[in-house]
């Protein structure tokens, strides 16, 4: 299965690939009118569509079918401090959008290392990592946000924070309901300041682990993301 | 916890770190006469430790306490097809080794496109992520392997084999019980082979899957250390 990503396609019944996805699909891939491929929208869909007009620079398909996918499971929300070495931060991009998510928020806590970040290209490794695994829904990767005005946002369903303090953690899977939203929070490197710990416990946020290992923030994004859809499949 | 890495440590009460340690102990950490530190034998045991000599060449200390790793998992045996770029075997073994494995066999399969490995890389990789995590036990990093000759291994525990024909396979999660020791195979990008499946099914092993998504060789890899361990915690 070929999948492009296009993300502005509505309900037309003909619809031309960017130039970049004309020059993929013709020049790279070879493929030649009436060739089949199928477009994403990164919200759900997945539109099959017939190659009408082969040109390399703004190639023209039909579609002919449209399927949406099949998507139960509830709103994951992952707020992650980014790692010092960003190639850490877009693996656990990568493997969180294979596996299952819905939102990425980087976040910068008192202890992060990584002040800036390259937006842009978190997203481009969501594309290229729903694509590589057939999905047609893309997470939402936002940009950089203060930890205390994430902690302040709205969120509906279930909180939680993975610290590493002495507290009453329980362990995610003990404490996580299937079919509930949830947002957590995975700190940095030196983990969260006690202060940031009890700034979100007093907006509501349960203290969690993910059992006895040490376990590197990117490492822990995984674990997180994966315990979620084990319970929810 | 500064820990180093001393695999032919046995009862002794005094013990020399080997030129590198030494170096990396009083060189590069700047420790001195007096400073604690902690061996770790790779076999479950913390030596903790103080210098008595802070030779940069051969750095001596006295053991002043022994303990034991406290390790009631299950053994966890992941045979997995080499990815064809090297890092991503590398990450798997990263993340497996601070989620908590056994031991890990790289396969050579049918569709394998990476037909060489380096398996001293391969265990640094495993060595380091076991210093990172705090922990004392050393995965078992195996030598490339056939496919055939694996299967035909001995296996005092559950056989599984993770592949995406048309099977029964049944979730991971649904079939295996905690405390049982268990192999999984996890196939190269393009699948194992069908003869594959078939011999492994006829040597005992029970086809699995983990969930709806499609993921990527190493993500499977993590996905079924994760849902190994959150299951024996």
């Amino acid at each position: 299965m070929k999948l492009f990503y296009t993300p502005e396609i509505e309900n037309e019944k003909t619809f031309t690939l960017s130039e970049n996805e004309s020059k993929h699909a013709i020049r790279v891939l070879r493929l030649k009118k009436n060739d089949t491929i199928t477009l994403i929208n990164g919200k759900g869909s997945f539109y099959e569509a017939i190659i009408s007009d082969d040109n390399p620079k703004k190639c023209e398909v039909i579609i002919t079918n449209l399927q949406k996918e099949n998507l139960t499971i509830p709103v994951l929300h992952i707020a992650i401090a980014p790692t010092k070495n960003n190639d850490r931060t877009e693996w656990f991009i990568e493997k969180c959008t294979e596996i299952g998510i819905t939102e990425i928020t980087p976040t910068l806590c008192s202890h992060s290392e990584r002040k800036r970040i390259k937006q842009d290209r978190f997203e481009k490794t969501a594309i290229s990592a729903m694509k590589q695994s057939l999905k047609a829904t893309l997470p939402k990767v936002n940009d950089l946000i203060n930890f205390k005005d994430l902690v302040n946002s709205p969120f509906n369903g279930k909180k939680y924070i993975a610290h590493c303090y002495k507290d009453e953690q329980k362990h995610f899977k003990d404490i996580y309901h299937k079919g509930e939203n949830a947002i957590i929070l995975i700190g940095p490197e030196g983990d969260f300041s006690e202060e940031e710990v009890n700034l979100a416990k007093n907006n509501g946020y349960e203290p969690i682990t993910f059992g006895e290992s040490r376990l590197r923030t990117e490492t822990a994004g995984i674990v997180a993301c994966t315990t979620f859809n084990l319970i929810n499949e």
